[in-house]
């Protein structure tokens, strides 16, 4: 069964649960799509920083040559870099982003953090990351405002490179800020989210506004356990958390199961990643049971307000969430 | 004795201590004003949504006309409201509030909030306040955004009504994006800081900015329990707390000049009010003793990330800090 939809304010409508392309590996990237393809997935939510485009491109590519599916089944979502913030350097890079992922528009292209670096051309490294040279701690600033980025965002729905735009990682205030002068909205914010990161006053902020929400790092330290990271791995892991299993048990469901469907059971989008074929099957029926309220609300009630993904913590500056 | 000054990156002085004007009653402005000057205030911190720059400037000028201090003795301070953001709207705002003050120039003029609403006329209903009409909950926005507002800021730099200016309750990704086109950057920022809202990652991006950081409500909830608060009421009196005595006790000074102190000697300017001429004097005196940095810390560690002055819990919209 595919999962529900979420219309977005562009018209279009959005997978509800779909697969984050964030750390597959270029070797597996194109059978991990293919497969995800043939197991259901229809949105795979990928990013020029990824550095696997051309590899998901490949598996769409044969999934479509093999009949699986068409491009207009397919939700291909993909994010505009830090370094790539300027007006006039959006859509060249749109286009490459395009070009290897072999197709000629995105269902969704999101600005990936309110964050302009220098830019650095893809000739000479990509994708760039987050320093302007290879060295540590060479993060070079670039002066475009986010009203230049979004008003070249905007300029690609109107050349028909993306059908939606959105964001990733904003503030609040910064939304509004957006608002204000946005002539396309933001059909989507992706944001962390998951029971240790909660963000209510966000969420309340994006429903009110009519953006849809997508949770990234939906199974909390889990995502970041993978990269050394010290705060991941002091922090309880959701999967093992008693208050997790045991309404998984219940449900006879597994604790990603349950997670996922705190999510989408209020709303959101999730992008869940996995490489394992019984799990990525699992990761996708997460619309079809039901949490009670009070499931829901201890698991809302696990919120420690902790961030994983903050510049602040590993690159000691561009303090994004302060 | 008076005092440090705090050295602004517009190359003007801050006083580090000042005396805050918000809630200061028409009936008592003017001499309260006058009296804290000649104990040896030199800096006030007023708004036209405090509803008494009128009478703070009779304080001010009567001051001037007894001896006691000259203009360029004092260091005055004003916000522009969230209903004056459209860019022709700034200046003369700014210039009737000056004429309230009966003054020609304010030393900081600061964006008050990143709330933009709908122009209301001074003729109509002065200082208007956070709805349209009167009703409660006519929240109307408008579409100013902050780079429009920002950059008639700047204009009243040039024009020579404001030495200074700055922002106040700005995330810190709104702050970035505002340096990005900013031509005269935020001398200032103007937050919500106490031992229960510490907010150091946004402490250390106005220090790597070169921005002042105005701590307001250094009290904690004791600023808004006489406004009836409920989430002020429920929360421990820092007063009382017993930390703070403990430290005040020690070094024989008041809870409130502890708590002052905290703030200035890590850097922070901050502007109590009080009404009581001892604490007048008490609360001027916070720059001449230290704490330990054991004792710093203790009093950081009382952190809850808790915010009082939020327009999401009062308002149930506009959520600048989401």
């Amino acid at each position: 069964m595919a999962p529900p939809n979420l219309k977005l304010s562009s018209g279009h409508h959005m997978p509800q649960v779909g697969f984050g392309l964030w750390k597959v590996a270029n070797e597996t990237c194109a059978d991990t799509v293919y497969n995800a393809i043939k197991v259901g997935y229809r949105l795979f939510d990928g990013a020029c920083d990824y550095g696997n485009e051309k590899e998901a491109g490949e598996g769409v590519a044969r999934a479509i040559k093999d009949g699986l599916v068409k491009r207009e089944d397919l939700f291909l979502v993909s994010k505009l870099w830090n370094s790539f913030h300027e007006g006039d350097k959006v859509e060249p890079i749109c286009k490459k982003q395009l070009e290897d992922w072999g197709i000629d528009y995105f269902d969704l292209y999101i600005v990936h953090f309110p964050v302009a670096l220098k830019y650095v051309d893809p000739e000479t490294r990509y994708p760039p990351g987050w320093t302007y040279s290879e060295s540590d701690g060479d993060v070079q600033l670039s002066s475009a405002s986010i009203q230049e980025t979004w008003h070249a965002m905007e300029e690609l729905v109107h050349k028909g490179y993306a059908k939606s735009i959105g964001v990733s990682n904003f503030q609040g205030s910064l939304i509004l800020d957006l608002l204000r002068y946005a002539k396309i909205r933001p059909a989507t914010l992706q944001i962390e989210h998951h029971p240790y990161l909660v963000q209510p006053t966000l969420l309340q902020l994006a429903k009110s506004e009519g953006i849809a929400v997508t949770a990234y790092s939906s199974f909390g330290p889990q995502s970041f356990i993978e990269l050394e990271w010290q705060n991941a791995k002091d922090t309880p892991v959701l999967f093992k958390h008693p208050i997790v299993t045991a309404i998984a048990e219940k449900h006879k469901k597994t604790p990603a199961q349950v997670l996922l469907r705190w999510s989408t059971q209020r709303g959101l989008a999730v992008i869940p990643k996995s490489n394992n074929p019984e799990r990525l099957q699992q990761n996708l029926e997460v619309t079809d049971f039901d949490l009670d309220k009070d499931e829901l609300d201890a698991i809302s009630g696990l919120d420690r307000q902790l961030r994983f993904n903050n510049p602040t913590d590993y690159l000691g500056t561009l303090h994004i969430f302060a």
